[in-house]
């Protein structure tokens, strides 16, 4: 569907057009409602409550562990408890990766320990730790760049700076540093990959994991683990001695079969359209360092909260307010691609969604992928945003988050939310991911934005342009 | 020494002014030299270079490790190459700890992972670790009072909470809590101990170890760690639900024996009076989890490259500079003990003296112990130093730094360089304790005020007061 020819999505573009040439708005009536939720929204207390629930009374949550199950435990009871009307959940199974220990050390010439963590589906090392020479590469494309028999049975180190920005753009190379490069280095015979952790807290000994692209079954697959910033800046000094310089990876982690975990889902059921559904959400899963506060509990906890303060109205909105705590997103999206399979279908009942995934930091820019008829429908949600700091960029795309970018792909329209993550890259996939870098007045913040474009969604006289293949050519995926 | 009866201390006093009635002045040539030697060490960059190389070929350098060996090796060779003319040691005996693994984990009601730190001389855990039930205090105060009964076979934990001040002064209560906590608990019955980390970074998941006061080789002693200040945040939080919260330490770690080091000791040697020292230098010992840059690779780099702009001076001074290198400073002054117990009977051949054991932040505040003839030449001294920033208290007195503390409180007159400490414990006893946390201006102005005093009291007309005995009502210990 993602691929559809230009001329056909043309075709369609023109059909939807002349199917629904009245353009959509939001009623008075619906506009004074959120600007009353919108206000409310900032001396509301549920958000932060739900991410203190989850962070303290299931902590870290790596998919398929434990602390998984008790995850999903939780989010039902939840959901339950927050009064909403329909829970319920919907299998998802993935690969099942397991981190048991890691340590890392430079062996010659200045014996010394290093603080580093696997990276997701890495295979461990041999028993002992693997011991190799290191070759350092400044960036992806040098690595891509370079003759086998130079990296052949040594570490491969990559060595990327991220920066912190407001819109956290160095994640763009950060990550495909992590994801990409494992399996170049590995295709070239490397015996180990290191990279500097995609991560802008220059100071802390504190290692950044995530996935790596080891994705196809039948490719060669290497240790990869990522070093905190200070132990980067100390193995670049060591190798600046110009001496040759061995690390040992001692990772116990690796894949060990397959799990069946699930994306739980809250919804409050629409008065007049209960089939139509607006579409928010977060996912539920974390990296097992921290306690996944900003990554991804935040997210949970402004959608269900924004979905709360809509429940607590006097009467059921018009379409169903649907809430999606998605399993796995961390090790490639694997909830959202179950979720958007299973439901590709109904795509055109999906009236706009996007989901809550960049931590807490409040929104500062929204974006919008819909059909040209309801670009007044969004500058009517534009306007009751923009007391809140958010401003309207209507020359950009919505992508529909991370999650819902699957939904989006298939032809849901979608907003982009964009959160400021100037922070954000500091404690992201870290020990450091905990509640104390959630700001309350941020939190409602972002759940007083959610709240008010999901009701007017909601409550809109007309449609937003879901329909399959819609929007190919602007899913961006994010 | 120590503990001299006041009557025979002022009958010293007095004896010792009426044998030095001429007031101690510094020539004016020399306080001429000494403004070169500041601001030449602005733009030095040997203690930079010093630092680095320390922290970098030698790294984390527990007392009695392998590390520990290859330290004193760096810093004999680091005298020498810097062009000392006397470069030598002397053994050091104490008992060898050893930190092997160590986790934490709350058990129930929530289970998930706590990132902890065992402190020194802390025993080990049985296989498995060691799991009971938390009982908590707000402070040592509290848990002094406690009943026997309420804490036996119970982890205690005491909640102190430090923060950040210009002179660190929290640290008195946050290492009581540490030092003198656990011996407490224990005899009490407790199972175990856990502290809050002694630090003021209040969201890093990074936990501060240190010494406990495990002294009495006949008292109980139980297993001691440190948590995080994010993961004793989030065991409040759970103790918070009212339900009986139950902890797993298990730490593998303990006294293994006796291990001989040694103090490090260069020498620029006096022209006039080479018998006559003036005595600064840091510990050459840290903490294992970081580098030893703030503690005290900092130190030892400040007074090494004080004296070697002294030593590229066209003439040697009139007295011999000694830096010393300290073995084993953390876990209780045991290089400094053993230095003082050696050169007790020389302590008046010591004309001033003190270390730099505060970190790389700027030098603010300047207060002596001297005889009443010496207050002017610190006062000549305390001019010279006040471009740098150096405010001269002369209502407090010196206390001669954490190791030279041990020659002061046996007679030696002392200085106190107070360091801007606001970040410092942020990083002490931690894995962050990394170069990255030195800014060299700040190291250089450091460098600046050491070289300015230590040259000036070199050259002095006569001497500061030091004799046995002498000082002990000031002696503060720091």
């Amino acid at each position: 569907m993602r691929r559809l020819p230009l001329t056909l999505l043309a075709a369609g573009l023109l059909l939807a057009g002349g199917i629904a040439s009245a353009a959509t708005t939001i009623p008075a009536t619906a506009v004074k409602t959120a600007e009353q939720l919108r206000d409310q929204a900032l001396h509301d207390g549920t958000a932060m409550a739900v991410v203190t629930s989850l962070t303290t009374e299931v902590g870290p949550r790596l998919a398929g562990s434990a602390a998984d199950l008790r995850a999903r435990e939780w989010a039902l009871a939840k959901f339950r408890e927050l009064g909403f009307d329909k829970v319920y959940s919907e299998p998802v199974t993935f690969p099942l990766w397991q981190r048991r220990s890691e340590s890392g050390a430079i062996v010659a010439p200045f014996p010394q320990p290093l603080v580093l963590t696997a990276l997701g589906y890495s295979p461990g090392t041999p028993a002992g730790g693997l011991s190799a020479q290191v070759v350092k590469f400044d960036s992806l494309e040098a690595l891509k760049a370079a003759d086998p028999s130079s990296v052949k049975g040594k570490i491969v180190y990559v060595d990327y700076q991220m920066h912190r920005q407001k819109d956290g753009h160095d994640y763009g190379m950060g990550s495909a540093v992590r994801v990409a490069g494992p399996p170049i280095a590995a295709a070239k015979g490397a015996a180990g990959y290191l990279l500097r952790s995609a991560g802008t807290d220059m100071h802390q000994r504190i290692a950044h994991t995530g996935v790596t692209g080891f994705r196809d079954p039948k490719a060669r697959t290497i240790p990869a683990a990522a070093l905190s910033n200070p132990d980067a800046d100390q193995l670049d000094r060591v190798l600046a001695y110009g001496k040759p310089v061995t690390v040992r990876m001692d990772l116990d982690c690796g894949i060990v079969g397959e799990y069946t975990g699930a994306n739980v889902i809250g919804e409050i059921t629409g008065s007049k359209h209960p089939d139509q559904v607006v579409a928010i959400g977060g996912h539920l899963d974390s990296w097992d360092p921290g306690t996944g506060a900003i990554d991804d509990g935040a997210g949970i906890a402004i959608t269900m909260a924004a979905a709360k303060l809509i429940h607590d109205l006097p009467q059921r909105p018009d379409r169903t307010i649907r809430v999606i705590a998605f399993a796995n997103e961390e090790m490639g999206l694997w909830g959202s691609r179950a979720y958007a399979q299973k439901h590709a279908s109904e795509v055109a009942k999906f009236q706009l969604g996007t989901d809550s995934d960049f931590g807490a930091g409040k929104i500062w820019r929204m974006s919008a992928s819909v059909k040209p008829e309801a670009r007044g429908a969004i500058e009517q949600i534009a306007g009751v945003l923009a007391p809140l700091g958010v401003a309207y960029d209507a020359t950009r795309p919505g992508g529909g988050g991370s999650d819902l970018s699957q939904m989006h792909a298939r032809g849901m329209a979608a907003l982009s939310l964009t959160q400021d993550g100037t922070h954000y890259f500091d404690w992201h996939h870290t020990a450091n991911d905990t509640l104390d870098k959630i700001d309350p007045a941020d939190l409602a913040q972002n759940v007083a934005v959610y709240a008010t474009w999901v009701y007017m969604a909601a409550q809109a006289d007309g449609d937003f342009g879901s329909a399959p293949g819609a929007f190919a050519e602007d899913s961006t995926g994010e």
